[in-house]
């Protein structure tokens, strides 16, 4: 299966999806959307896959919607059901992204507007350029902040700049977005991609694969959980599953002869029961 | 309708709120507290007004409760029912600006101690004059922490330093308030209320008001919203209302005619349906 | 009753926890996990303790689980049934100092890994030294976070850090650290456990101590609040049980008299009814 939107290559450990689209700024489309939702079943289904870095071909990162459906681009959705119902687009990547069984990492590589910003949001980790920018340009265009970016923006960069930027629509540069902890790291645009697949390395070189799919759900659905008892329990029936399975043994033994570990178990058959189930879905999703 | 102890102009588009009690470093007092509710009825309910700033007279931004009734003021306003209960008179405040339909902009002048300090917590940006003063001095009266601000302000400070300043009661600085991200900026004392009305023309003079509504109530109650699948929710119900909207179909035509876009709706009669119902309203509020 | 693996001291209004097996970098037990629910036990029932401070016997602060069980460790631990269950024994730790009547510092003098990191989590603030290092290294041993941290960390430093320092397992340092936020200051070896004490006197001296008890519950309590509605309810209750009690009368009276007050009430006897109650609690807790 092809994709003509974006580009998935698999290097090293390492997934790359490439929002692919440069002559319109990689702007955003209904076929991008499904792409997107496809590399990440995809990803998440290769157990060679230890992490997936995301970023724009081109001079953009995405540029938001694709607005050459003019004036009644965003009414025009209203038609476009999804499963039979009447959803937000880019809130479907949003919560597919938010529930990768392997960490997720953007690479913004320039401008990130609209819905570009806003999928970012449920990714782990956002690295950018320093000539990058970013926008959450709802207001200006008479729409709504989406993709469940009200869940996602306040929890990241607090509600006070996440009302400043969502209020006045601004585009604002990376030494902001750094600021406002939008985004961990700035680096010189040659060195971003290389730096956000050493961040994945060092993932895949040190860590057991189950492991860290168990805690990106942990940490995600923590920040759901309505409290740290809720939290304990999910940890308890995880440590039960886990902790005298060969992923643990190894670990442990590893360490204690100071060597690297070779962890045996796999994402795609060895999860574990426990693993919290977020974000909810239902058959809409 | 007159108000004695706030002043409510509106100018170019923005309210400002006064707090003018600067004889008495505007303290807080009970007529106050119905001042300010009314205060906010009155910008909501005007179309004119795109975003409200609040600030005090004189030296000070809000010293907290007036304590001129002595030891027994707290114990007294347990006489002061508000629509037949005992009710936190700060935090029918606290909950009247989070449910504001313009965005909110605090210009803290001076000392904003006590409730002076914790009213500002459900507004959307602080700035502040670098000669501001801050406390959350309660432990230090022998009451608790009110104005709902347990909720409001580790989510906006974070729970380390809430606490410290809340088991303190310490009175500190504007730096130390930037540090802790309390507030967002800080400004020479001449410059505070022009960089507060500069951010409110900056909502005002580009977006859409019915959006900046929606994404404000949007933001809020996403931050007590169980999930992004709750988010979501309601972002898909928005976008099918507004998506086709004359808002959007004017900021998305503005934008490809790259020309300034002229917003038709109306908060006063426009607001879509699915807005979320953010905080939760009984009959005591 | 003495304690074999932890030193518990009180002097000056303020408790000493110091993890006690040096030879072990601190290394966490089962004995050490019951001696330190036990001496938070003491912390609350003492009222001369005003607060409490952590720290570690040595040059590390907890190396983590000890793992002279070798590879098994973790397995081990599904047969040391708590309460009849089996439950993550770091978590049984957390919630206990998460439900600490008096607010608690963390004075992290050396290495804090695995659990050593997660403990400090539900205390109020960490202060380092600035030789400190810290690990989430979960992944690295083929387990999870523990310690109810999926709750407690993106909470404090925000899931993108959380996500980062968990699916790398990375060993970090100080000034890491306190880039990320989840120290608050960090100090020269030397000074650090007088700069925790330093600020638990600064809350021993100016506050009530039944003040204190309540707003650490509501702050705790207000981060797992579904709307601040709900903290308002809160707020409403405790203000009308205080505002006329004898720490609030002393308190006002105090400030405007310009004399330091001498609260009499005591968290033994004088804790209000309508204390949330948090975490929540079951049979077995």
């Amino acid at each position: 299966m092809a994709f003509s939107e974006i580009d998935y290559t698999v290097t090293d450990g390492v997934a790359t999806v490439t929002l692919k689209r440069p002559e319109r700024l990689n702007a955003f489309t209904f076929t991008m959307r499904g792409e997107l939702i496809d590399a990440f079943d995809r990803s998440d289904a290769d157990d060679e896959v230890r992490a997936v870095v995301v970023t724009g071909a081109g001079r953009a990162f995405c540029a938001g919607a694709d607005l050459s459906g003019g004036g009644e681009t965003f009414g025009h959705g209203k038609g476009e059901l999804i499963d039979g119902y009447p959803r937000d687009g880019g809130g479907t990547v949003a919560l597919r992204i938010a529930a990768s069984l392997k960490p997720v990492i953007a690479a913004v590589n320039g401008p990130a507007v609209g819905v570009g910003a806003t999928m970012t949001l449920p990714m782990d980790v956002r690295l950018a350029a320093d000539t990058a920018r970013f926008g959450f340009v709802f207001a200006r265009r008479g729409i709504v902040t989406e993709a469940a970016s009200s869940w996602f923006l306040p929890r990241i960069v607090g509600i006070a700049q996440a009302m400043e930027w969502s209020a006045t629509g601004r585009i604002f540069d990376a030494a902001e977005a750094l600021g406002g902890r939008l985004v961990s790291r700035l680096y010189p645009a040659g060195d971003l991609l290389p730096a956000a697949h050493a961040l994945a390395r060092e993932i895949a070189d040190n860590t057991s694969a189950v492991s860290v799919a168990a805690i990106r759900r942990l940490m995600w659905s923590g920040l759901s959980a309505d409290s740290p008892w809720q939290a304990h329990a999910a940890d308890s029936r995880l440590m039960a599953e886990l902790g005298g399975a060969p992923d643990a043994v190894e670990g442990v033994t590893a360490f204690l002869e100071k060597r690297p570990a070779a962890f045996p178990m796999r994402v795609s058959t060895d999860l574990p029961e426990g693993l919290p189930d977020w974000p909810y879905r239902d058959e809409h999703v």
